[in-house]
């Protein structure tokens, strides 16, 4: 038998030792995912790092059309939110950039702590809330409702969101339709916009 | 004391009651609702005719722009879903009718028993998975996930749908952006489109 | 290392190879199983055909001493369910073909789409709340109260039903008692039932 | 106005009166219940009896047709069980006494405190697992899984059992069919018994 | 009939009137409360500024013993997160200021924005993670487990944390033994301090 | 290839045989572990056996500092519990025993069998209600809150306790203080606690 063989015993074995307690349930990637989140990385190994985010420190500048730079933390990247039912996300607009139209899964609220945006969402009888928020406004987004915000100020914003749900699956309707393989005529027949537009839309995203 | 006082005092006796079982618990909406649901109608004067819904009886036509019919089937209309996490809806399709691109809380699956449609959903990286469903055949829609159906055949079209909620929220996001009081230029600014196609989409809805 | 030790390597590191996304989480029956249902196949793997059943398209004609056809969809026979908490069931019956008394963890609603039935559920005060159905009514049955179908009409019928779990694990109540290994001196015990009429009841399953 | 009338201001008034914590629910029969449980007793008017049952003390004597006497302690006569997702239950069985087939939507477990039983539980494979427990032994019984419990010592038998549902609601098999109005031509058609032994066994229940 | 009956009869037709849709169930606290929150506000009186909270804007200093001052945003304070299970607080340490050992039924995401703070929790095996934390860094306290939070910097700190439960219960440990109406005979046996300790624990909370 | 490798080829194949039912989860803690639980152990190996614990049998005395015995039936020691949410503790006190101030992330609800208890519980406002308890009462202990029982009697104590978790990670207030490897600096901070009193708790449990 020679070393391979030795090496892929070590990495069953160990992988499959068993967790004695269940206070958390660090993810491990390397395991099998299942509807709950991912198998627990071994507890022995576990350290306070685990359970240690640094990933927001500084700044963050705009990334993409939208004009800003979403910094999602979810149990993929901080594997810690696994099994846990919570989530963060940074939010970072540059002057009048947006974070479009979306939904998810779960609950959200939101922090401003730097700058002036309008939050808002809106329900399923077709009535919008909105509003302006200060530095130290809060707002939440009910689970599963389409939500939107716009930098309104003459300055970049920053505000941080926790959702939740340890995988929220953020689904931004622009992209939803228009970036990936939907085929425009689908797009156009159901939005009821008109295939000039649609082929427009495809064209800001490189899909046209 | 007046005949409205004992009136009064009737009612709320009679809501009070409490229920001794809670096999069911039939929605009153003439009681507080909660995050969970109605309260429970007094279990005595509950009746089979609670539990049967007859409302999917006969045809339905397009009653609207979309070209199509939905008769939802949540707790407000069949309260004896309150509390029980299912509900229902019947979609009905004129020719070429579309049931716009929309999501709800929860997870659905469809089952067509009459025409020919094309179903499909798009996943949080933008990868849509859509196909043409005959008779018989069942697609699940993964929770909050963005989907739609779009009669492809060259007759009328019926599908029922079961939700895993009493009342799954089904929003579309059409009428989301175009149909409330959303501004047009949020809504424009929230979807990158054009305002000139905004001005467009709510003119179809009545609100430009 | 021979060609069996590198399959098995590829198995191990294809089985275990992570889901980056988890909008849905198509059941892998050949990984381990949680109480929460199966690990989840590789999402790259996913494709629409994932997400279609086709099982349901044609005739069903009974094939048991209840008189009936059930064809059910639960995860293992359709891994899209894996996760998503929803189920189905298609009920064909023959003239006087019955679904005998049962139950199941979930809750359950039907609709009738040919023929006429008697559908109907006990509540745990012993009442029972039953109910001629005709094509497009629907029922509900709250979640693990005994309930039943009867065909009382003249042709066959068929109903299609869905329900809150991925497995809801159906339990047949006269197959429970008589079809399995329960001893017949304890089902007579545990039911009150004659001895002769256990071993009666046992007969028809080919147990006594 | 009244008194009548000011005592039912006094009365709404009181009952409205909103709880400023949620470490408990003690149930409030007098007010709406909902599909989770009862509404909250005035947290102020909450004492240590309200946490503490004491029917459990003393010797409990057999008072029925199966030789047993259950003594349940749901949220309707142990209102701190409310929201809490537990209750108990305690069974005396007599010489031979049995607990008949049953069933409820939680998980059970047991623990036998005097005399020698047979416990056990059938699964949807219609596979039986069942065992002579004695005097400390505790077993479990899935979720909705059918099962029983018999006397097989020459003394009267106790165990406790706790349920993880405030109000999981039992499900006689025998008396769900026999004892409540269901008519015999249907009880003898969902279970295949002979119309001769639905008869004899609703004669036992008072209802033949 | 009197004015005030008239007002009763109002108040009561007003309360009960019933929720269209449930997007969301702002809760009203003149309205029973049942054990997953309060009773839905009438949506037709929602508006957006009851989703924004802005109590969290401004200096806040430290206002106790424990030289911390914690504003916590629960569905008693802002009714927006009544059923949607997400809850907020902003902590606030002087310096020297800590927020002591305490624990809750939710898992808590805590982001430091201002200061320099140790962080940590002890799981059920009595090993305690806790590390320096920097402004943007985040930690993650696993649901139930005791954590606490140190300001070890020069300078006053600030944190916000998010919980996902809509009403949490934070628990203090030093409070709970000491600040109530626990005899200081059974503080002493439960937590094996000496008697002399436990009374002057008291006296800091002025029990004694 | 040799027969190491034989070996686990066979341990890999067999442990990812998949269920076919999921009436039960028997856990498998050779299998990677998720948030929920362990992976389920193979249907076709489980007997009656796995759902009766048997180690509650004879006497218990006590065996530390605490003067009490706790066997602690969770998922881990009793596989059966897996994925049912229940699990069971037998509570054994020597006279003067305690079980010292804890909490866990379930309810509970305990059943005295021998002795004469104090038992309490402490709410977020700070309120203890406790209470003497004889043979045969029940106490319920809400979700999270800290509690404890003392032996009052001249008496051993035993009472049985079962929680609606699988493994409801029971956190002792003195353990997770002074047992584990928080220094005493931290110790004394986040209690208020004086430095020799920590050193005197430490010292008691061997970590000074």
């Amino acid at each position: 038998m020679n070393n391979l063989s030795i090496f892929i015993i070590f990495c069953v074995l160990a992988s499959l030792s068993h967790a004695i307690e269940l206070d958390f349930c660090v993810g491990d990637p390397s395991l099998p995912r299942g509807p709950q989140g991912y198998a627990c990385k071994d507890p022995d190994k576990v350290t306070t790092d685990d359970f240690v985010f640094t990933g927001f420190r500084g700044e963050k500048t705009p990334n993409n059309v939208f004009g800003n730079n979403v910094t999602s933390v979810f149990s993929d990247k901080f594997p810690a939110f696994n099994g846990l039912g919570i989530s963060m996300a940074r939010l970072d607009f540059g002057v009048g950039g947006v974070i479009p139209i979306h939904s998810h899964r779960t609950s959200e609220v939101l922090i401003l702590v730097k700058g002036s945006i309008i939050a808002g969402f809106i329900d399923t009888n077709n009535t919008a809330y909105y509003k302006i928020l200060e530095v130290g406004d809060v707002m939440v987004f009910p689970q599963a409702m389409l939500h939107f915000q716009i930098n309104v100020g003459k300055t970049p914003a920053t505000a941080f969101v926790s959702l939740n749900g340890a995988n929220p699956a953020i689904q931004l309707t622009p992209t939803t339709l228009f970036a990936g393989n939907l085929p425009a005529d689908i797009a156009q027949k159901i939005t009821l916009l008109s295939h000039k537009e649609v082929i427009r839309m495809k064209r800001i995203f490189g899909t046209a």
